[in-house]
């Protein structure tokens, strides 16, 4: 028999592990909620049909492909098969796949439930989603996504509330960060100001790796890409100036440029008079690379002026798509959305030590007990302070002592009862506080007042 | 384009199901921690090595197989190719599966875990499982299962508390259920005493169909299986022994009935002076099939006489298995579990209108405003309402009353507050109460006292 292993790029989790990352989600759900947002959940697996082609030539490899059951060579593609054609053959083969992203089955749910939902549509979704990347330190290939979406509203109130989101989950988990927001229309007036509105794409590939590769590497792929020294200087101009009223006058001349100026306007107006705890700033260098955001534009990353010891990428990020459910053939239906990097979070907050006290926790108290009829005893009275709402656990044995303590150690366990004759004769019974050694009698109410004082 | 669809056998959930769902989840999940069960969690995928043989040939063939990533044919095997042998193809394309239940993965998970766990390990785990099974009413390829297992003790201690959780979440969950118990080892006793111990499978597969079949078929199917009237005219009258006093003298001949008996003492025992809800019995026609249990056995099905309206299979099952882990090579470790069937019991619980009222309600209050400042005011009236702790929205344009009421009817929201000019000159609002209608006007502090009772 081979040991046992599971495959790369996935996790088993430690009960305080599924604690820690749990105590993440509900953060994240429970300000999701105070916002009005509905939680909906998708299934696992989704028909290839729906995801093929929405994530880019990369992203369909990177599609986990579920093997049709039955025969299923009795309907493959024979020609796919005598080229031996993998990835030709994979599509009469294999007609359902594992969900890539949130994103896409929302806009699958939109369409597929609009009778049923009302617009605008304000949902979240904390689901794990699977990506056949290569494994690496803090990349696995099953990891949870906590999205928060708007379908089927324009207003600019909802990316104002989304910053907001982002505020206070940070502000409950005690994480100082700072929240960038910029637009793709100001980046675009930016591209046509500057004469290069054909070469958007690469322009926002190219600064979007700015914090990798710094201002003379973005200038070389700008320059491989045959924009010229005079154009990059003028765009880096406008890419450094980070005051609205600064950049409003040299965008005059783009209507998008103006465009983007006065959504962040509108943005910060609805902010007024709002106090948040973060360091939310404008930042005309936040591209988002090659996404299909059309709006605005956030991402958040560790405050290391707070937390000088974090080297970590983005953990939050998200804007507006002006066509989200196109894709499936509904049309004038506008997104707005934010994601939480839920994975890198758990690790910022280990590293931080930001957990609560007590968090992995749970069990208050062990029974001990030492010959058949204490334990039946230990039984009923453990039965009791579960009743009373005390998580309460009995070693499964009369045996020895010191074996029962040492499961009580490993359990981390703060309390411990000891039920020998004594105790069944007199009915008090001997509670111990695992910390300070200290032992005493009580009766059972006693204790559990003791016990839910202690919680 | 084509209509947007999802996998058969699969679903979406809409807020109120997703609510309802976790709220089955919570009530389950709180018991389990009450009784000291720890959360873990596994991969949705697991190495199909993992998962093969495990279920019997019947349940390979519903396992789903994630086909390998890249250029698969490659490796692939080149006979089962030229034969067209999609089974034996599938194992050299394929080396992932999605998880089939959560109990072969806990196996997995506490021997590969063995250092960092503590023996007796009680875990929980509510998870979605997979299978190829063809679906039909109440019958999903994709569902849950919420599971409480204990490995590495013999205790039946534990027998006890299981039962007790069974007890506990459906006391909570307002619905009346019969617990059944028997013991595997009972079911031995008797066909040795009735001399058709090599027939025990049959005899169990049979007496599973009981409640489907009855006696008559019964009969006939052990007949098929070459087992004599005498027989099975006496096996009959054993099944019909359900007092364990009664039934003891009659397995007194068989060494592994008077276990059994023996055991089920023992579980009375601990329970003995204990207060049920439910209705607990001995059942020794209970034969939980083709399962791999060795010594106590549950199920439990809805109480017909307290809800006469129900027509359903049983709703949780478990019990004791002597080898939990000896599959991945790791001897001597005993297990025993109880299993809830969420999707019924919310089938359940829907049909006998017992989910808690305001359930699906979690929006308190939309803000109405009528032209762009205040609705910029109420921007800034809601944000305080959420910081205080009340889910509030806002509808996202100040447009025409008529619409807005509209929406809010539509999200069932229990207040609205209306935000004109004169509530933006006086700073005092006007409050709405969707049920009653009635209207009045209060500051903001006010109206958090009054949404904060109204929870």
């Amino acid at each position: 028999m081979s040991k046992p292993a599971i495959p790369k790029g996935t996790r088993d989790f430690l009960p305080h592990e599924v604690r820690k990352r749990q105590y993440i989600f509900d953060t994240i759900r429970q300000v999701f909620e105070l916002w009005g947002y509905q939680p909906i959940e998708t299934p696992a697996v989704e028909l290839l049909s729906t995801l093929m082609g929405k994530y880019g030539e990369e992203g369909d490899k990177l599609l986990f492909r579920i093997l049709n059951n039955g025969d299923f060579l009795a309907k493959a593609d024979r020609e796919a098969l005598q080229l031996m054609d993998s990835y030709r053959l994979a599509l009469s083969i294999a007609k359902r796949g594992l969900r890539y992203d949130l994103t896409v089955p929302f806009a699958r749910f939109v369409v597929m439930h609009q009778h049923q939902i009302s617009l605008p549509f304000k949902r979240y979704q904390i689901q794990p989603v699977w990506r056949a990347d290569r494994p690496q330190k803090g990349r696995y290939q099953e990891f949870y996504q906590c999205d928060a979406d708007v379908a089927g509203a324009d207003s600019l109130m909802y990316e104002a509330e989304l910053l907001q989101i982002y505020d206070e989950v940070f502000r409950r988990l005690g994480l100082k960060v700072r929240i960038k927001l910029n637009n793709r229309k100001i980046l675009a007036g930016m591209a046509e100001v500057v004469g290069i509105a054909d070469h958007f794409t690469a322009m926002t590939t190219a600064i979007d790796k700015l914090d990798k590769i710094g201002w003379e590497g973005v200038r070389a792929e700008l320059a491989q890409r045959g924009i010229g020294a005079e154009a990059q200087t003028e765009l880096q101009k406008l890419l450094h100036t980070a005051q609205l009223d600064a950049l409003a006058p040299l965008l005059e001349n783009s209507e998008l440029g103006r465009a983007g100026i006065e959504e962040l306007r509108t943005v910060w107006a609805y902010l007024d008079g709002i106090t948040l705890h973060q360091h939310l700033s404008f930042d005309p260098t936040l591209a988002r690379g090659l996404s299909y955001y059309t709006g605005c534009i956030f991402e958040v990353v560790v405050d290391t002026d707070a937390h000088p010891s974090i080297r970590m990428g983005s953990i939050g990020g998200g804007g507006r798509y002006a066509d989200l459910t196109g894709i499936f053939g509904m049309k004038g239906v506008s997104g707005v959305g934010i994601s939480f990097g839920a994975e890198r979070i758990y690790d910022v907050l280990e590293a931080l030590d930001l957990f609560p006290q007590g968090l992995t926790q749970a069990l208050q108290v062990l029974f001990v007990a030492f010959d058949r009829d204490t334990h039946r005893f230990a039984f009923r009275q453990m039965s009791a302070l579960r009743q009373a709402g005390i998580a309460a656990d009995l070693y499964p044995e009369p045996t020895k002592m010191k074996k029962q303590m040492k499961y009580a150690n490993a359990l981390g366990v703060p309390w411990v009862i000891l039920v020998g004759e004594d105790e069944l004769k007199s009915g008090k019974l001997t509670l111990k506080n695992m910390q300070s050694g200290e032992q005493s009698a009580h009766s059972l109410d006693e204790i559990i007042a003791i016990l839910r004082a202690s919680k």
